[in-house]
């Protein structure tokens, strides 16, 4: 008497014992979207906190990367249940949290995206239901929740956190975690290389297997988020469509110009995040 | 010396101590918000919590649906005072407002609905006052503030809530209050059969009508509805434009493959919201 | 070396002798659509021409139904390269021509869905090539080139256009068609009663037959759709989402002011097309 | 049965001896729209042609002006059926058509905005049967079709265009008419006050009269706009939201800086157009 | 390697001892915007808190503003990161926090605008990083916080507000401010001429300059706002883009209507906002 | 008296004898259009012919791209005057004509393009006028007119086409050029080696040459262009948006996969274009 919700997917390469690729969705458009999922992530994350877009046009994103198969994800703005449930209501399976800092706010991330009695998620997932055939309650069992570790209270209350019934995972980005931990020492950005970041981005993987949830990484090349995999992770993010293009382009402009000799000097693309 | 401001029509039929037909959109679009407001009902809810949509899509939605002389509501994601306040200056006549569990969420909620003295309303009706003239404080007397009670914490606190001052009325979503009062024995759903759930329905109606406050309740046929309205509801909404959509598109398919004999199974629409 | 370009399923179904349903959709937005392409239509047509939306939301609203498996078609405004060929490279495997008057229109309107040398199709299919795996000069096997007969002219002609190389099928549009060739006599709609027009109905349809190219006829109801399968048409579209969408709230609206006895005097929905 | 359909306003304005005011909407949003409908013109159209907005931004642009009560038009970018007839299905009740510089493509023209027999418009008013009650065949008495006269040869032929059956009236844009017929002498701009210029512009006027049509001025001030109404215009646009905004606010800058003593210099307006 | 920051013009405009002119934009459309930026303005601010938009206008219209080379600001909706921070991400200089009541309040809302360790606010500046070469934590030093007091509290609260660390200024909106402190005596509005309230004004800007931040004023008039300049305010907006389009039409209208002999009874344009 | 409107850079470039490299944008979206033209690019067009888009994007990504520098074109969809000067009027400083294929053709394109008495243009260049201060008839001189030539016919009149008086240059787009010519013996693509490819390819520059006009070349490498400027293009485009984000994509995961060891198998991109 009507379908059995679809598993998620992550859980089940997981399960495998296999480690995932997510792609990530910082330009606001579902052709971009489209485009993305169909390079064989095993997920995709629509950023709505950092990315250039909302959730006008997180939901048709969503739509156009439906038939890719992909696991669909969203970062939210802020621990809102307003971001979260929205997000949630338009087919995300799982949510990315950012700025998870104690044991109370992990818990009250995780009621926002269960059902009572559970949770406190609201029931109407209008999306959803559509694009999901069989959601409904089953929900809670199938959406991942996966918590932002980036300040020093967060990497303080790790151990708690982790330890959070409901939680998932979580999700580690670096350059927050270095503005968050180094008090100002060191600049912002991926792939870290710095001893005590490279300890301390081990050290939440380590955390993760010991309370049996996902360490997941947001990395900035294949070759970075490899070694992550060794170190644990179970999940890395490699790059992002914005930098993808942007660097793409930028390289294809200087071959052109190093092949036709035009003006050397290539635009600086300095902090492209 | 500038317009008087227009009446709340809802409250005018209530007046006259007429029950009214409210017709609700999930579909963020201002085609469809026009046709449903086309179709007679009393007031229009733009569901921007649930809906497939948010303010940029309700914004053009509220203007579609102007001419039809229809009462303009929304129901906002979240207590939150910039969504309300949005809705509010977007031209919104009520705000249905999610999961008030206690009297102080009660208070907070009403508070963002009014100017000072009586409020903590922003002024700054950019499209009300173009919409509805001499749209100003008195708005404060026109705005619908309806609360939603669907939480076990809510129904504990429903004769509290019901007397907050300047609280207009109690909307009650039959999902969210099976979820949230039954611990996982009932699945999510309108138009309640159960005994205990018709029971409670009927005590929220009676608690309104003690406290001088308008009785709401989401239905999905227009028998349930009329039911409520003899249990003493003023206001009933009866299913949505997408599941109107899908209902009707569903059917249409299903006679079309009979008739024809086409391959019987049709899809199944199950969980749709 | 490269997938296969994925086959037309209407072709398939046809090839089995089954007869077709087709979706409508006259709302501009990609989540009534996902509803739509859910019911189990074999395909879903984009009413550019007179739906109330254009390329701008005709883009999201393919990818929005890419998933559900139905054939997804375009009516375009007119017999103009622009409008058919961008709608090809979004991804459309079928496009109905309005208003296809004479032999030489029919040949222009398919030289426009082919590439050279069978046509003067532009090459580009910038989005139908993610959507469409494999996609490339296979499209002119694939893509259906449907003409609309509805006026006098075309009628008159309709032989000579039924027998266009490279024509896949004809698309009548009973409203235009009553007024193109009655003189005023009889008023647009669908599902025509009176005996010259079924008469032509039914010639058209042995035309094709004749011709062997496809009989497609727009309907307003199922009963009339199976009627129209026994005079050999091979797809019907019934209705659409903006019609059902407004005839399912009216009947809401109006079951609920019967069972309330609120002013029986529902909205007159008059011409709805 | 069904509601008669609304009468053009416009039509019982001139009825009446009356001159109209038409407002100008350059600007592709249904804010600014709804703003301009508010001010008391006695019709507003929307400009597809030069406004920086097209078909997608014209719908919610109608939508928002419809509780206005002011007769809505669209001024298309070139003589095409598709742009005619989709401006006349989303609910223009007028349309202005540039470059008509022929009879036969003022009979094009016409035969675009009526149904058969009267023309080759094709049924499928969708948006239109929604906003106007009783839309229909009737509509082909009711939508007002205007042809601009901007080149030498329309000007040639000017009596043939103006005698043209089901023409209602001629549309004078004066940058076109003075590029088009003073070959390059004299720059582009409104409120022409060459005597050459303002003796073609009256003669339009008296054409349009004799012929029992109306005759339409765009205009850049209020006081040009007397003057034409002097020479027998039936109507007179007057600047229009993207001039209106930018003088405002240059106006104000000019004024702060005047006050303040702020770097005198303000930006150049040059050519707003 | 890399390049510098650009720097804040407004505050090279007030290290230069001289006021500043700040222009609005309540509506949601990138080519209003456009116009709004081209005017003179030293800095323009986006209002997402009462303008007729959200995220997802403001984005396109900061692009749109971005080759003007006005300081480009956004008022949020409410004290919340996730609107400051997608603010500050989409590129804007300086952000107008409504309703900061307390001390508490003001550091809360300055630590969402200063990367750690000055503040919590989130790494990711997706889109400032492109229109803005050279951005990262450099940012800390050229965004501006300012504050709007327009509560009763916030006035009692104001010289410890005013003291906040990290607060670049005050900025005041006389409608809130005047119902927030006057106990519903005084209507909202503009350009207050109450002694009670022209005093209380002139009191924030001296609590500023006190404090070494600066004092901004929302007016209605260059007059107003001169005078305000005179009291010692560094930053005046005038009207904004909605109000100056509906005065600068209404006056064209009301011309018309003078010069014609036309209904002279204008439309109210009362409380515009 | 108003400001000299602005030259157009790519003129001034191939006035000092160097070759240009243009951007091309078939995503429809602002960012990635800012993304792109941050690149340093001396030129980026719009295609509006195969882009995922139309103009309602367009209008948004020129204004995006505006502060850049970039010389900004488009691709048309067609050779209609509603396409090329709407175009023109959002602010485009060249146009890129699909499908000419005889001098007539070229002639009807280039009256387009100017205002008379040089041509048929229309005026009303009101984002123009905006964003490229001092435009008007002057700007007859700065926008470039770009001719495609791509079919048997177009190479057949190429001589009289490249003599088409007020034509600034042939802009070859090898898919279709290679349709277009070879009779299906070929596939589509860029970059051709086939010599009689290379062949025609080489005699369209040399053409260009001796009517002293510009040649432009559409390539998928950087190699190929540096091969094409050998050959006297005077402009290159190499890739485009949608193609360089899969292609930075795709190879982002065949790394990650290759150094993780999981299923080697990497989505197939085939026919990407």
């Amino acid at each position: 008497m009507g379908a059995e919700m679809q598993k998620n997917q992550l859980k089940a390469l997981w399960a495998k014992g296999q480690p995932a690729l997510n792609g990530w969705c910082s330009i606001g458009n579902p052709f971009t979207a489209e485009i993305m999922a169909a390079q064989g992530y095993d997920s995709v994350t629509i950023d709505i906190q950092h990315g250039a877009l909302d959730y006008s046009s997180a939901l048709p994103m969503f739509q156009a990367m439906r038939a890719s198969g992909a696991t669909l994800m969203a970062r939210v703005p802020w621990r809102d249940p307003g971001y979260i449930m929205k997000a949630l209501d338009a087919g995300a399976m799982g949510i990315i949290c950012p700025m998870v800092n104690t044991r109370a706010e992990a818990e009250e991330f995780v009621s926002y995206m269960r059902y009572p009695p559970y949770g406190q998620r609201s029931f109407g997932p209008t999306r959803a239901a559509i694009a999901l055939p069989g959601y409904g309650v089953a929900a809670n069992d199938e959406v991942l929740a996966l918590a932002m570790i980036e300040t020093a209270d967060g990497v303080a209350n790790l151990e708690e956190i982790a330890a959070t019934p409901g939680l998932d995972g979580i999700y580690v980005g670096p350059a927050d975690l270095t503005l968050g931990t180094q008090q100002g020492r060191l600049p912002p950005g991926f792939d870290r290389q710095e001893p005590e970041m490279i300890e301390l981005i081990r050290r939440i993987a380590d955390v993760c297997k010991a309370n049996d949830i996902k360490a997941c990484l947001h990395c900035g090349t294949p070759d970075y988020a490899a070694k992550a995999i060794d170190w644990g992770y179970d999940l890395t993010t490699v790059g992002g469509d914005s930098r993808l293009l942007a660097g793409a382009a930028a390289a294809s402009v200087s071959a052109w110009k190093d092949l036709t000799g035009r003006d050397a000097a290539s635009k600086d693309q300095g902090g492209m995040y």
